[in-house]
Order: C-alpha cells, then sequence, then structure tokens
C-alpha cells in the first residue's frame, strides 16, 4: 500500500498501520521533524490547518504572520494592531549597523537573500532585542510590581529601562500614533490594555523628578502592542526582525542597484586610523 | 549655528550652507551613506518622504513593504496581488532545508535573529532563486521571444524551466488561486496580463507531447504576480525572503519553545554513515 | 601634499598635520573606524607592527592566530599548545547542527563562504559556548573557589559544569592527549598549570561519590589550555570557530561536491509528521 | 545485539546484518547524512581515518586544514606552503566591509560566533571570490590557451583580470614573498611550477604596452599557491574564508572588548545623507 515513492510521516498520530520493525524506525525519524505549523504532503500544504489555497486573496500578509505564529487567524482589532506595529519599525536608516551591514553585504557578490540574512543576523541582544526585554519588564508590572520600584531598580544597577529614552530621537514619532491605536483598541474592547497601563506607569515612573522626560521609544510602543496581544516576549524580537528585514531589504537593493562594489564605511580616500604598535621588524 | 550635538548630513541637496573645507570632508562622508529610502533626523522619520506616524494606522504591512520598495504607495488591485503572493510563499515545512537549519539553530543559544538570519541564508540561487530566474524567463517572452523555442532551449541544454514542475507537488496548490487573482486584476484593469500571457504560453509550451504535464509551481505564479507589479526579477527573490522568513520564524519558534538543545539531524540512536578511509594509524 | 587621491588616517597618533577644521572632521571619521589590529596604506600592511611580508614563510597560521588576536608572537610552547587545541577541535561530524546546517547551505547555490557563515553562526551559547563557559568556572577556582563547593552549586541549581560529561562519549577521547601536552608545558615552564590544576580540581570533584565518573570532555581540555595561555574567555569562543570552521568547510565541500539539490533533513519519501490542528475550513 | 542506546550508522559499508525491513529504512536514513570526512561513534573520533588522539600535538593546524579537505596529510613542502599562503590573508582592515561588518555585529548583543558568520557572509563572489576566479583562469592557461589572448579576452569585455591590480596597492606586498616561496618549492621539487609560469604569463601578458603595470595581487598570489597544490577552485575561496576569519575575530574581539553599543558607520553627529523625495503629506 505505501510504496517506495509515496511519501510518509505526516500521517495522524492514531494511524493504525502495523507496526513492525520498520515502522519503528520511521516514526523516530519522522517524529523527529514532526511540526505544528504545517502539513505538506504531495498537492497539499496546510497551514495550521487551513489549506493554503483558501488562505491566498482571503487574509493580508501580516493576518498570515499571525496565523503562523499563533496557530489561529486574528480578530479584525487584532490584525489591525499588529498591522500597525510591523508598519511602524521597518527602518532606522544607515546608521543602524543591521542596515549598513546589509548594504555592504549587497556590494560583494551575494543574493539578496544573503544581504538580509546579514542585517537580521546583527538584531541581537543589544541592536534587536529591547522590545523583548521591555515585554519582560511589562509583564513585571502587570504581575504585581510596583513601576517607581522597577525603575528604581534599573536606577540603581545605571542600566536603561529597555524602551525607554532614545540616544537619537528626543521624541520617538511612532510612540503617539501607536499608543492612540492600542487606547482605541481597548475602548473597542479587542484588548485589555493592562500592558498599556503598566507601560504609561512606567514612563511616569522615570519622568518623576527629571527636567527632561525619557520618553517611551519604539520598542517601548511596538511591546506594549505585542504584549496587548498575548505574543510571548521572544517573539517580541521575532517581529522586529520580520519588520526591520523590509528597511534591509530596500536598502540593500538600492546599493545594489547603484552597482557600488566592496562597499566598505569609509569613502576613498579616508583610511581607519591606526592606534597599534608602531611599524617594527621580525628580526629585531 | 551647527554645533557638536546637531546630527548633520540629512540636509537637502540644495542646501547653501558655505563651503569650507571641513565641510567638503563632511559631505564627501555623509553623501557615502545617503539613501533614497529614508530621512531619519532627531525626532523625524521619513520613508520616502512620508512621515512614519501618518503611515502607522494607515497602510497594511504589505504596501508598507511596497512602498519602501518601490518609492510610493500601491494601487489598491496592486496591494491584494502582493498580499496574495506574501501569503502563498510563507511555508513548505521542515523537509525544506531553510526551515530545518532554522530550527537546528534556534536549539544551539542564539537569539530568534540568527535563526532567522540561518534560514534566509540558505534561500540562495537554487533555494531560492526559482522566482527570481522565472521572472527572467517571463520578460523574454514578453520581449518577443517565443514560448516553444525558450522551452526548447531549456530542454536542449537539459534544463529546468524555472519556475515549472515541482519534485514533490504533482499540481501545486498554490497556482489557481493565485492566477486566478491575476485574472481579476486584468479584468480590473489593475494590470496589464503580459506576463500572465506568457507564463501559461509556457506552460503550454511544457505540456507539448507530454502524457504528465509540467505545471506551474508557486515560484511560476508568484514571478508572474510580481511581474505583472513590475518588480525587477532580483526582488522577486527579495520579497521570497521576506514571506518565508515568516514561516521560517514559526518553525525556529516551535523549535525554540520545544526546548531541545543542540537538535542535529538525525534522532539518537542513529548516527550519521561513514564511506571515508577506513581507520589507520598515524604511525604507519 | 595631501592630495585628492591620497588615502589619509592611518598616520601615527603623534602626526603633526595642521589641524584646520577639515582635519578635525576628517580625524573624527577615521577615528571611528580606527584600530590596533592593522594599518593598510598603499603598499603596506601591517599585522600588529610587523610587515606582512616579513610573516609569510616565518610563522605557522596557528601563530598568525595568536599574533592577530594577542598582539604578540607566541613563544614555541605557546604556539604548541594553541596549534593542539586547534587541531583537536575540528570536526563532530553531521550530527551537529553546525556540521548539517552548513551541508544543507552548500546544496541551496550559495558560495562556500556562506556555507561557513551558517556554520558558524550555530556555534551559539549553547552549541559552541561550552569552552567560554568553562574558562569561567576555571577562572572561579584559579581564583580561590573550592572547587567541590562551585560542584556543589551547579548540581543545586541542576545544571551541568561545562566542559564536563558528554552526551555522546563516555569518555572523550581528545581529553588524554590534551592534557599530556599541558602537563609537558608546565614541565618545560612554559604555561604555569593553574588552570590545569583547576580542571583536574573539577574533575575530581564530580568524580566523588559517582560510580560512573563525568571526565572532562573537549570543551574542558581545550578551555583549560586557553586559560593557560592566558586567553579571555571570550576568546575560548572564538578560537572554538576558527577551529570548527575547519570541519565546517570540509563537510559543505564534500556536500557541494556530491551535487545534492535543496537537501533536507530526511530522505525521501520520508516526510516530517504533523502533530498540529487537524484539515479544517476556512468558511467553516 | 543492537539495544536502544547504540548508535548505529557508522558501520562498514560491508556490514553483513540481516537486512530486515528496518534496517532498509535505517540505512535510507544514515546513508542520506553519510560522509567520507568523520567517523564519530561512542569513544571514537576519526578524521579522515586517523583517530583524533594520534593528530593532537603532532601535525599544525594547517596540516589538519590540509587533512580534512584533502583526505591525507601534506607533504611538508605542501604544508609550508598551505601554511604561507593562510598567513598571507588574514587581514586587510576596517575598509574592508567583511571586517567592519563583523566589528558593528560585535556592538549588537550577538556572540563572537554571529560576528565571524557575518564577516564570512560578505566573503562573496566579488569581496571573496577573485582567488576562485583566478584559479579558473590559471587552470584555462595551464590547460593550453594563450595568456596574452586571455588577457586580451577580458579587455574585450572590459573586465577586470581575476588576481591582478589592484585598487589600493600600487604593488602588493605579498605578491614577492608568497611567489618566493612557490619557486623555492619548485627548486625543490615539491610542486611543478605550471601554476606559477601560468601566472607570471598573465602578469606579462597584462603589462604589455603599458606603462603602469597590473601586477599580481594576494589573489592571484594565493591562487598559482592553491593551484600548485591541487586544490579545486571552489576550495581556493574557501581557504581564504579560513584565513580571513582570523582578521575578521580579531577585530570584532577588539570592537566587543571596546565596548562599544550599536556601532553604525558614522560617527555622530554626522547623519546619512538623504537624497529621495522631499517631505510629504500622505493626505495630499
Amino acid at each position: 500500500m505505501s510504496g517506495p515513492d509515496t511519501p510518509r510521516g505526516t500521517g495522524p498520530a492514531t494511524a493504525t498501520e502495523p507496526e513492525g520493525p520498520a515502522m519503528i524506525e520511521e516514526h523516530r525519524v519522522t517524529d523527529w521533524w514532526s511540526t505544528a505549523v504545517s502539513r505538506i504532503r504531495p498537492g497539499e500544504i496546510l497551514l495550521r490547518g487551513y489549506p493554503v489555497e483558501q488562505l491566498i486573496g482571503r487574509i493580508t500578509f501580516a493576518e498570515q504572520i499571525w496565523l503562523m505564529l499563533r496557530g489561529e487567524l486574528p480578530s479584525p482589532v487584532q490584525g489591525r494592531l499588529l498591522e500597525a506595529a510591523l508598519v511602524a519599525a521597518v527602518d532606522h536608516g544607515p546608521q543602524a549597523p543591521s542596515i549598513a551591514a546589509a548594504r555592504m553585504a549587497a556590494t560583494c557578490g551575494v543574493g539578496l537573500n544573503s544581504a538580509v540574512a546579514t542585517g537580521a543576523g546583527l538584531l541581537g541582544d543589544v541592536h534587536g532585542g529591547a522590545g523583548q526585554q521591555c515585554m519582560e519588564v511589562l509583564e513585571r508590572v502587570i504581575g504585581g510590581e510596583d513601576a517607581t520600584a522597577v525603575v528604581a531598580g534599573f536606577r540603581d544597577r545605571r542600566a536603561y529601562v529597555p524602551g525607554f529614552g532614545h540616544r537619537f530621537h528626543p521624541r520617538d514619532p511612532r510612540r503617539d500614533p501607536l499608543l492612540a491605536l492600542v487606547r482605541e483598541a481597548v475602548a473597542e474592547g479587542g484588548v485589555q490594555g493592562r500592558a498599556l497601563a503598566a507601560g504609561l506607569a512606567l514612563e511616569a515612573a522615570l519622568a518623576e523628578g527629571r527636567t527632561r522626560p525619557v520618553p517611551m521609544n519604539i520598542d517601548g510602543a511596538t511591546a506594549i502592542i505585542y504584549a496587548e496581544l498575548g505574543f510571548p516576549a521572544e517573539l517580541g524580537r521575532g517581529l522586529f526582525v520580520l519588520s526591520r528585514s523590509v528597511g534591509i531589504l530596500a536598502h540593500a537593493w538600492e546599493e545594489q542597484e547603484g552597482g557600488a562594489r566592496i562597499k566598505g564605511p569609509l569613502p576613498r580616500p579616508l583610511l581607519a586610523g591606526y592606534r597599534g604598535t608602531p611599524a617594527r621588524d621580525l628580526d629585531e
């Protein structure tokens, strides 16, 4: 019944095929790679249970992102918030190392996929992790910790509160429109507003006794949205990576189209400075 | 006027600041990294000229992708086709090396951004380039070459026509719904239909004299859409990378949540086979 | 004197050029990228102060690695230990995710450099960080902490002591020859032996009260060497990456030469198992 | 005999175990990942047939690289040439995009392994492929093509001959010492000298009728060595990646030790220039 050209391994867990020794091995192997994300069989692509042909033309790309990560489709309010957060974080220009590295990659004779991989690879704990870290702080405040005490804890360690302040923007232009959308969603009953309240409490605690406030930045505002939407903190970074990949691709493509070759960080004739051992002789 | 803390370099090309020697250097340096994608200044983020705060809540993520890559917003028909193509290509399961590698990465103690970078890095000419290559073939047919002759050329070289046939699906379930959307868009006058005609001509030429046809696959169907939408072929791969990154992230996250550590391709106790030099002694 | 085609920026820190406003800018920019590793000027490549032409043919590759990372050349004893540690860790077969991912990459239409990047990218905290973590533990014992207490601390947290035990090898064949070389080096007065003593104390503490000991593995043995040689813990991982890149390249090349295309983790007709939502209809 | 905890799959190809259906499956799976590079079994690590414990302390790191890539140990002359080529190419300073990208990565909160992966990823066809391409040209001349005709072919296509000329060095300081070593090796009978002759013929052909010659660069000189040593052209790039990874690591570590965070290409307050659509309003 199951010949050599028949793909095997995606059957339901309740399969009642006779289990000889061969089958034991096969299950061990196909189970090793089993997944709840998709079922791919000849002529069939199920994504979280839905045939892909039903999804095409019916849902937006952001709704697809939600479905793939969460297993169910979002409500309209949820979908709208997710679209907004993804739209907001796509780019921060060539000063950002992720963007600069991707632009340089595009001049080195690699595919655009490698340029995107280069940029995504740089969105590490420091460059891409603030949203995830902010979600963890929001969870603490939602869980009952006092915002002022949390802020004091960071100050005692001389650490930044992730999601607040910006080395660049005195006021992040993305904060207000994102928070306005969260407020709307709360008013419609689409989300609960607990992460919003936690974020605003942290912002107020940070402003206390300061002449120059430390307003929420893009990481803080999107962290509020992702937390309101029920994403775990680690997916906060994951979603940021999807969003920023758009800017990375746009910049890599612009650079590739421009035709530069082996673009370094400095225009010629400038050279990197040298602060090392003066020239010396191996025989001395 | 322009003090040490004032960012410089994003001024309009028509700036009339006095150009002393210092300014010459500065322009040389900031021009080296200049871009038409975005302008980032304190308190300002322009994306293709639009303030980001105007875009948030107003456009979808797919429309943002279009804006960033093309410089203008899509029409509703264009936006719809782009959403559909991005939705269609998100995943092809753990058999795909890009997905498997990202899942393994997620068990090695790296951030989710590195897992996405790993997967995107594998979408090279062979694994991720068929759409781009198909767009190049479509352009030849649109440009006047005969589809039958083009197909014959590939057959003479014993090469696959990119975008047609599948080593896995006898009929790709994504083909029909994607082509139906293109037909609708043509009927509405939103796109011209020349890439669709070229793709169908190639498909027909491939079926000639065959009992088992070689139907268009996902790469072919999305290549038609991206070509109808006026994207250059290289961005065909770029868009595929954005789409597939969603599946890569969903799989990496599933694996990370599962808690496996240092997951290899084979379940224990299976070991990779050995077909090398038999054991030998360095002193013999 | 300094015309438009003359590279600038690598002059000695004691340069006495007149500093007009242009120069301020230039120094700010070239200093941003300044380094003590190398000075590259037209016709000149200084590596840690030595002209590269003097190094070629005079030092081994491992000695070059030492020079580049440490700034001075190693003594013969130091060089020998470094060679041995680098030789020992090159490969652990296709069961290792770093190797498997690189082999898959090599079938996807990317350059061998991308295959190496894929493998190196997977040597994260869990897959590539044990040596670095072991060095940190060794430093604690060298600094005076009691090995038994340190081991007890790990046991209390139900954590593995990094560098000891192996999920695969009952006794790591690389342990004894590496430790023998360290003992020789101590006898020759080339290294002090404090990390060796710390490692052996940890191993003894781990064996106490156990019928099956938990012997030192490759990460432990190389951690001892790198610590004896005075490398900071983070470079323990860095050196492991250089060593394992050799195996990654050998495997990627074998796979590329074999001509496979889009190699997934499972041979056909096996398919990844599915444990997700059963097939469902979007309209229901 | 073969219980559930016994690793399986690395047995000799001549195994005579009874082959029931289970074994068929198992062989199919373990063969899928089979390799001639190494055999890893509990307590055993064979590299190209040699037990790793015999190699430790007996061979240099460069000899290990040869063994892993070629399957046999090099002769002393071969080993010496390989050491020299690997020593020569480790670094070209922060102007190189691979180095700059790795330095930026090291400030983004990723492990040193990711920084190395970032740099290696940029050594694509343009930034890392000249040696490989030069080896292909050398092979044509070794195979009988006339060097002058080959050079003319490149000139007709207005293309550079890979391995010759440098946008930076009027004369590459690495050329002479590398060629001197090849000449010595030829004199000793260790290599044949055909690639050397081919390279010199190309250099002479390039100089004909020019006031300013186009001397061989590092890619050309190492290509000659790798070709003399019998490496296939693709491994020319692979070996370059191993060599340059040393500089990438040294620079990434210097940057990480310096403590910079999210280092972009431009020092503040400089900003990337903007040459895009002037600010506009979404509602106009």
